[in-house]
């Protein structure tokens, strides 16, 4: 309804997306036609299957409105590209559907750095896109590949496998608390403050652990929305119980800072964290030293019972943990 | 940021759309993994390329506030699924990132119904999307496949080939009028007046003819900027110079009902008509008249011309154009 606009903005910010992100290679060899065209043109070989997940962003719901446009560009990729290591998928290409209040030139041009830094360090190309007049929403799709059949799911976890995690949970939580400027525990250094920080903005999508569970994993998914939420989304889909062992559960030094009770209450429920929640079946367990010797903090957190629902030991046994709200995006 | 939302009504907007669209077919085979998991699956055989375009639709940018949500879901896939047809590409499936202010089940329920008519009606699925609170946005991203190498682009176009177009043009326009309940002409008959809203909602992306453009024609793309913007994309990315001719550009007879002039201007620079625009090297001109036979109405309009721009003759020889506003959404 509104045509004021001209022609020259939208070739501007063509250019800006084009200049930053195109540079970040990926598997160049699986893209035919990027930006530029009506549609973008991907080769995916037979033996593989194509994964695609899409996400949006949206101011006030997502991430504050004060927020640095590099930090914001960089999550809203890291983001997406955390359900394509879900799927055990490698990264590929990702679409911008970018709606804009209005153009702001230092805006854009920081936005498309931090997108570009996320682009390069999950080796991730950008192959298209539509920028349009409105509230800002960030909408990513990505895509990525995958063995055909190796696709890691949430649905495959059996009575008897070993559940995982592939990194400290509760940071997503922390981190927010430090980015709304909440109050802070008087032994939180600025090194801790920085990581968590930065934990919230660039979270790491884990990939190459990712890739490396396809085939070997039962099931699998990334938390965002919380451990138990997510730990639930495995047992519903699984059909089986999924056992916590709350003393088992990693943390970073930072939450060290916090009381027990608030590190537990993130942990268990904030969301956010992007590390990979799995199942492992025990005749497996040895895949767990070798990527621990790769130095992934890969670590057991519980295991898969007949059953169903999610159950939460603290050392007094197993209790069945209610619905949880976690994290939701609605 | 906004975390009073419960898990249950987002549950019950992926039952509304689970529903609503999956019931639509397309070639299922393609699909391995749908909605419910990290992230969708799809199988792409190796002698095909898959085709990715993503839009988004603003409120108050692409459509008025007041309009009817069934005809909202129609459109917002129908645009996008001209983006496959433009490319020659068969559709085969798509995800939606869909925010929405509020949860209205009679909205959804409505919004839902045209986005699966829509996939009916061009054989295309949903297999993934997001649902976010926040101001209303609807981001759509289409999946097609094509012949490897066969997919249609801006760029091919020869000195010597025809150009043509899949329908009338200015449709998009008139029908953008009535939607806008401007003043109408006094002959306009209702059956007129309903076939430009539906011309203007419920677009008809051109996937048969595009499909059939493969390996025949030259160089295309859809019309939804305007005829002479587009003819200025298929020029630079050509490298040639397009000729149009006025008298021979097609319209509705509903169009018929304004003057002449105001015609030529919605047809030249309206958009919005989704109808497809391409070069068709001379050798295959007998492909214009089997189509014509199948009842497709593809008609010439102009020719392709070594130089470059976008030239207009209204009867007293060619005049290039300048740069043209279209209808831009930036």
């Amino acid at each position: 309804m509104k045509r004021e606009q001209t022609l020259g903005e939208f070739e501007l910010i063509k250019r800006y997306f084009r200049g930053a992100a195109l540079e970040a290679a990926g598997d160049q060899s699986a893209i035919a036609l990027g930006i530029g065209d009506d549609a973008a043109l991907l080769n995916i070989p037979s033996y593989r299957q194509l994964v695609i997940s899409t996400d949006s962003l949206v101011q006030d719901t997502h991430f504050p409105s004060n927020c640095s446009p590099d930090d914001l560009g960089y999550r809203a990729l890291a983001v997406a590209v955390s359900d394509l290591a879900a799927m055990a998928a490698r990264p590929l290409a990702f679409t911008l559907a970018l709606t804009l209040p209005d153009v702001e030139e230092n805006w854009l041009n920081d936005f498309a750095r931090g997108l570009a830094e996320a682009a390069q360090a999950f080796q991730i190309s950008l192959i298209g896109g539509d920028t349009t007049r409105g509230p800002l929403n960030i909408g990513v799709t990505v895509f990525g590949d995958v063995p055909c059949g190796l696709g890691l799911q949430r649905s495959g976890a059996m009575p008897g496998d070993l559940l995982c995690v592939g990194g400290p949970l509760g940071d997503g939580a922390g981190g927010l608390a430090v980015v709304l400027g909440q109050d802070m525990p008087a032994t939180l250094s600025i090194a801790d403050r920085n990581y968590l920080y930065q934990r919230f903005w660039r979270p790491r999508a884990q990939c190459e652990l990712g890739q490396a569970l396809a085939g070997i994993a039962s099931a699998g998914l990334d938390v965002s929305d919380g451990l138990l939420a997510d730990a639930g989304h495995l047992a519903s889909r699984s059909g089986v119980a999924v056992h916590i062992w709350a003393d088992d559960l990693p943390h970073s030094p930072a939450l060290g800072n916090w009381t027990a009770s608030q590190r537990l209450q993130w942990m268990l429920g904030g969301g956010d964290d992007y590390v990979l929640l799995f199942s492992l079946p025990p005749s497996h367990r040895a895949s767990l030293d070798e990527w621990q010797a790769r130095g992934w903090s890969v670590s057991v957190i519980g295991e898969i019972r007949a059953g169903e629902g999610v159950w939460l030991d603290e050392g007094a046994g197993p209790q069945r943990v209610g619905r949880p709200a976690g994290y939701n995006h609605f």
